[in-house]
């Protein structure tokens, strides 16, 4: 019997009925506070792809989330509730629920990426990237960091020389930060998997010489196409920095340079 | 007795008990479907605010909403759950139901923007406009668009004439639109105001030669700071026209050029 992916695995879900799934967290995510809420956020977007699949309506459109308290490793709860569901789009919330206390509430828009797939005018210029072999991988990460941070071995993440620096002190200043993406064992990217994609970065604070964990305070995701197999690439940018938070904007574009999900974030800045 | 603006007037609560707030919805504020989400919003962030108050977070930081039924003049009642109050933010869901119909959902995060006020490392290019006087306001607008639209004599707004070239036929075709932006009777702009400034815009679709309502499918609003008194900029943009869908980028800038409100939304293509 062949093995799933590991993403697959992480993110399997046991139907308890009545809108309720069981997943067991798994503390390979772990970063910062936590549990990485992009990973929360796939969690999240799979349990209500499958309240929604009967209807057909199983991808993400629009995701938001807010952020209640740390993911633990271990059992959690996946508790959705259809609000509407009509016509081509239904609104749907879940909650993430460990030990009786939430971990993540989302409000979120599902439908069907396959209607009208072929209808695309965006003017936005695909991200340029330099080629793979001349971009770096997370294992040139000191020891240290990776030990504290299992995260980063959960995918494959190739940063361009530019953007590699604020790892080792050199940041680039743009108020940027891209990447190559691909999760491990050739899981191939589907609509669910964007979500965990738009949170997958570092925070672009990074890039700006402030180091450190950024708790997000709210994250929407939105899912625009469904993925073409292969790698992403991914930046985030932010451009207002205020009052003691960030925003920060997330693309994604496949290998057919679609942009296939944007996120929009705002964090609390290291402190 | 002075009597409040029309926009105080429009928004005025009546606290019901246990998170529960009656309001009546102003038929002036009707455009394509229902009433405008911009104004719904702002109903909804006063309700939260007014239920947070008293813990000192009065003031939207991002609110994400979903329309799940046309809304229309008359009474409505605004039921807000506090889901966490602790630290410096406080997570909180409202729902606008008339007539037992649920018309928005929102899920929130609320805190104090007087708090770190002062931090501002934005590096967003304050939006540029023309003066006022070298704009167009709305009274340019046929006479016919004008009375299907009730919307537009809610506020002052003045457009670049490249941008009001989009209402007679002649669209930029740039994918944005932009204008200055006031409320009337003097009324100055608060972070509750700044929820209706994300949506008062036309869609930006106008600006790429196709008119017509574009109802919203998720609209979130980030209010980044409080706003100076005085005219505000709005500017909207798109890159991404997909599957039938665009995202529908805001900024609101004041006079004293800081970026203080963003907002993104998804919605539906014109048929």
């Amino acid at each position: 019997m062949v093995e799933l992916p590991e993403f697959d695995r992480h993110t399997a879900l046991e139907a308890l009925g009545e809108g309720r799934y069981l997943a067991v967290l798994d503390g390979g995510w772990h970063v910062g506070g936590g549990l990485n809420g992009g990973y929360q956020l796939a969690l999240a977007g799979a349990a209500m792809s499958a309240e929604l699949a009967a209807s057909g309506k199983p991808d993400p459109l629009a995701v938001s989330a807010s952020y209640l308290a740390a993911a633990v490793d271990g059992p959690g709860e996946l508790v959705v509730r259809v609000v509407r569901d009509g016509g081509r789009t239904a609104v749907v919330t879940c909650d993430l629920v460990q030990d009786g206390v939430t971990r993540l509430t989302a409000l979120a828009t599902y439908g069907d990426l396959a209607r009208d797939a072929d209808d695309v005018r965006t003017t936005a210029e695909p991200l340029v990237l330099p080629p793979r072999e001349e971009c770096i991988g997370s294992e040139f990460a000191p020891a240290e960091f990776r030990a504290s941070v299992p995260l980063i071995d959960r995918f494959e993440m190739l940063y361009p020389a530019e953007f590699a620096g604020c790892f080792v002190g050199a940041p680039s200043r743009q108020g940027a930060l891209a990447a190559w993406f691909r999760l491990k064992e050739g899981r191939e990217p589907d609509p669910i998997s964007l979500l965990l994609a738009v949170d997958a970065l570092p925070p672009v604070t990074f890039d700006l010489g402030i180091p450190g964990w950024a708790p997000t305070v709210q994250l929407t995701a939105h899912v625009r196409a469904r993925p073409a197999s292969g790698w992403l690439r991914l930046v985030h940018r932010t451009r207002n920095i205020a009052g003691g938070m960030f925003e920060e904007d997330c693309e994604v574009w496949d290998e057919r340079d679609r942009l296939v999900a944007q996120g929009r974030q705002l964090a609390l800045l290291p402190r």
